[in-house]
């Protein structure tokens, strides 16, 4: 009996994980962030409060597993797909203008897509004013994209396309930052034509030649 | 004798405002963004809490109104200098690459001083979850300096040294937008270094000529 035990709470355990999760993210859409709550979570999922502070310090914490996790599953490769799949490397077909349209048009319908947006907008809110998560969302999720750019511009700039004087890294930033920009503070609509823009502008500069 | 308790009040309520407004900044100070609230800010102030929901509907509009109030008080004049002062125009010595130098370093400057930081950081990650709020917030903070740089542009574009095909208002945000990415996400130090490559590679472009 003691040796089926802890396989047992062991399924248990993650069956509880899952509903937690899943809850927080159903949660999120309907209520919104500011009124989404732990014991919100802990009902919609049907356990108990303690058994989400037994593994998650805050909502949020909660929030960024909900959102990690569920890019590694089948329904939700939809919601991280684009700039931000973790992993891949960018499209090198040689032609870096039409590369990187491709993966920043796909960046912005991931944006636009409430799956999308909604945690990641609520987790970039929390990480403003709270260091420590803000630290981990950003090395979870924003960084290995912003890396991904950079390798694939620092081979444009071996393939002598990219200016030599360049700091691949500000480059990519050159490229993300009007993007996230526009997502985040909602300036003005976030479409493809947008992004189009972005590369062609930052590809060519501003200046008049 | 009615005709003076209105003075009186107006006096009264002018001095409770200002207690609250400069309550709330302190304590966002202290406290950080998510555990202010409306009871710590009464507290402070020396006022009922139902004073402030006469006035406010939140704590992040009591903010948002001190925020944009100091810039109007000598005292809050430094925090608002460089691109977020409003209604000045930007430099033009004819010079575009040293002017937006200028005033992006001062940016910089801005969003590394508490002073500016924490109201304007607050503000953001509230509006990101908040939409009325954030809509307020972009309109009074954030589109006015948005809007002068584009006129720096459009004059330079007039002059001849910005490309006729660009459109003013992607390249403000292809300079803009990479200073906010780095300042709200702190993926990198937000330095003079960082404005000065970010105003080159977005003034020559990032391809090999």
């Amino acid at each position: 009996m003691a040796d089926k035990a802890a396989p047992d709470s062991s399924r248990r355990s993650e069956r509880s994980r899952r509903a937690i999760l899943d809850a927080a993210l159903e949660l999120l859409g309907e209520l919104g962030y500011p009124r989404l709550t732990v014991e919100a979570i802990a009902a919609r999922a049907g356990v108990g409060k303690q058994t989400i502070y037994r593994w998650w310090p805050s909502k949020a914490a909660v929030l960024l597993d909900a959102f990690t996790d569920r890019g590694a599953t089948p329904e939700g490769a939809e919601a991280s797909e684009g700039a931000e799949r973790a992993g891949a490397a960018l499209p090198d077909t040689g032609d870096l203008e039409a590369d990187l349209k491709l993966v920043l048009r796909a960046a912005v319908d991931q944006m636009n897509a409430p799956a999308y947006d909604l945690p990641a907008r609520a987790l970039t809110a929390e990480g403003l004013v709270n260091p420590e998560l803000g630290a981990h969302f950003v090395a979870q999720v924003l960084e290995p994209p912003l890396r991904l750019f950079a390798e694939r511009l620092r081979a444009a700039q071996d393939a002598g396309q990219v200016a030599r004087d360049i700091d691949p890294r500000v480059a990519v930033e050159l490229v993300c930052g009007p993007l996230t920009h526009r997502w985040l503070l909602r300036t003005l609509p976030l479409t493809h034509e947008y992004a189009d823009a972005v590369v062609e502008t930052a590809l060519r500069g501003i200046l008049q030649k």
